[in-house]
């Protein structure tokens, strides 16, 4: 027996993941982390209504959920201004739904582009189907919407990338310049607008072309400002034809039913919604403080975290990162550079931060004796 | 504009659906179902203590779940007898697994086996993976072991699928006659065993190989006996080098985070599970007396459902069917001939069979009127 026939595809591909979940990092450290600022969840939680209806709904759970989130696609749709026939879900999140994205139209040798430092799970999925890697670096901590659309008509991209608001600087960009430079994206190339993190951004940063354009494919998702991460409902806006299709290749019973439940509850409370942005305004405000308190710069931010520029390289950056876990404060950091020379925190409770602002001091000074 | 540039492989693919549900079919009828006996989902619902477990974790649900699944895959090898390194686990329950399965194996035009009338899910990801289906008949309404291994070295196959126990069936095979048919399991060819409805089977059932076989992979769930269909916990047991190349294509972070805490907890509830399968065993008795009261004829079950031979062809059954759909009862049935003269019931509660008995003479009268 000489193992598994692999594909050929599969046979070549790392073995890499892209993301180490924090309680893997705490089993190995042999101690809880005391925050929990590392991957952008909000721990403001959600909506009282959406705990209440997920608790509910737990005893039913021996029923699968409706395939087709009739009632939440309608709740939705009708928020968006769109049509159901508009909207795709999917029970992996963002995540998953990039992975079929990706799978529906990217065959081995396919060219897509992205951004030197963007979201590795959108790479993960390219790569996982034999796709062409195309990066293009950001300019002044923001992804370079001009650049990425010329590299996609340079190699004839299937896909290009673009998350606004970005992770992992914070950085956006205003929804009418995007719309300016989409004129330049190719024929037969689809924007894959990541806005995960939408909710926490300026009036205007939100891409005004109609959801009907068969240009783009917009990502959201309920992890983010409606504080779900651990339910894994995302979903995708598009034109019709391109939804569709994710009928083809999706898992079509793959959704969570509390999950389902309790993301029309969510949907439903504003005043919740409203109150976890301000909250996420002050904590920024206070990571801000710290940051120069401490003598680094906080980069400005349209999303539920702050990259901080300690100052110096990447080098630096990841003993800063390193003494903050061994601190037991759970941060994450770009992993490129130049954005490797931030450390990214997210919005946390006053708790959260106090523990920050005294793990940072040191961790600055255990950085710069080691450097 | 032409639309979007699908891959060659997915604008051939078909745009059908493998199941509809029944809250689409209730849309559809413009009323709901009375009783609930078509998906084979456990009526009887799951442990109170991974309700507890749901609950409590619902505020929580903030939190990404631990992509590892470090706790639930050590509980679950102590249970099974087997290593960590032998499971893998996926949050879009056994579906989801499958199509990672062909997606790791089957390159486009590479031969796969199953049997006319299988689990139609599989042949949707072999089918959208590119690969070539082989069909074997039933055999006495089992699947037949040993024609579906000489068909797989006929063909190459990379994959060979068998259920056991089966759906749609309920029939079963013991382990140590499928043992001896492995033996001619050609090399290079794997063994996808759906044991999705094991803890429901006689003794002996389960196949009498070690986990670490490289010839066999096993498919669980939570799905079933522990009802818990709605929080999509699946997992597949299988010699490490298999397990491990899952890692390089799944959605690691997919799995819902108050459902691993809850599949925990089912997990610890041996007392839940007998009683669940004692209550399993009295439904299948009443099924087996409705259908011999009517003068048809129940088939024996290993599983959670008992398949209803109408004592027909596939026209008759589906007219039954269809008038028990209109008699609020949902209900499923096989797709292919001969299986097609059968109808399945899922186990119900009292009153849910108390439903079946009043609506089964009717769906009768009327199928035969309208034959």
């Amino acid at each position: 027996m000489t193992g598994p026939r692999f594909t050929d595809l599969i046979a070549r591909l790392p073995e890499t993941v892209p993301f180490v979940g924090p309680e893997g990092m705490e089993r190995d450290r042999g101690a809880r982390f005391s925050a929990r600022l590392g991957a952008n969840e909000s721990v403001f939680g959600p909506s009282p209504f959406a705990i209440a209806a997920m608790q509910d709904e737990a005893a039913d759970v021996w029923k699968y959920a409706d395939a087709t989130q009739h009632d939440l696609k309608g709740a939705l749709s009708e928020r968006l201004g769109c049509a159901p026939e508009n909207l795709v879900m999917g029970g992996a999140g963002i995540d998953g739904l990039l992975g079929n994205l990706v799978r529906l139209l990217v065959a081995p040798g396919d060219a897509v582009v992205t951004s030197e430092g963007a979201y590795p799970t959108f790479n993960y999925h390219v790569v996982g189907f034999g796709g062409e890697l195309h990066k293009v670096p950001y300019r002044d901590d923001r992804e370079d919407a001009e650049a990425l659309f010329a590299k996609a008509a340079e190699v004839d991209a299937k896909i290009v990338y673009l998350a606004n608001p970005d992770n992992p600087m914070g950085s956006w960009h205003e929804g009418q310049g995007l719309e300016r430079a989409l004129a330049a994206l190719p024929e037969g190339c689809i924007l894959a607008l990541d806005e995960a993190y939408i909710e926490f951004a300026p009036e205007g940063t939100a891409l005004p072309v109609a959801f009907d354009d068969p240009r783009v494919i917009r990502f959201r998702t309920f992890s983010k400002a409606y504080g779900m991460a651990g339910a894994r409902v995302g979903y995708a806006i598009g034109a019709p034809g391109l939804i569709r299709a994710f009928d083809r290749v999706r898992n079509h019973f793959e959704m969570n039913r509390p999950a389902q439940v309790g993301a029309l509850a969510a949907l439903d409370d504003d005043t919740w919604l409203e109150e976890v942005l301000r909250l996420v305004e002050e904590a920024k405000a206070r990571i801000g403080e710290i940051a120069i308190e401490n003598g680094l710069v906080p980069l400005p931010s349209a999303t539920n975290f702050v990259a901080i520029d300690c100052g110096r390289d990447g080098d630096f950056a990841r003993k800063v990162l390193s003494a903050l876990l061994d601190e037991g404060i759970f941060v994450r950091m770009p992993g490129v550079a130049p954005l490797d020379r931030c450390i990214r925190i997210s919005a946390g409770t006053p708790a959260d931060l106090d523990a920050l602002a005294t793990a940072l001091p040191r961790a600055l000074m255990r950085a710069q004796e080691a450097g």
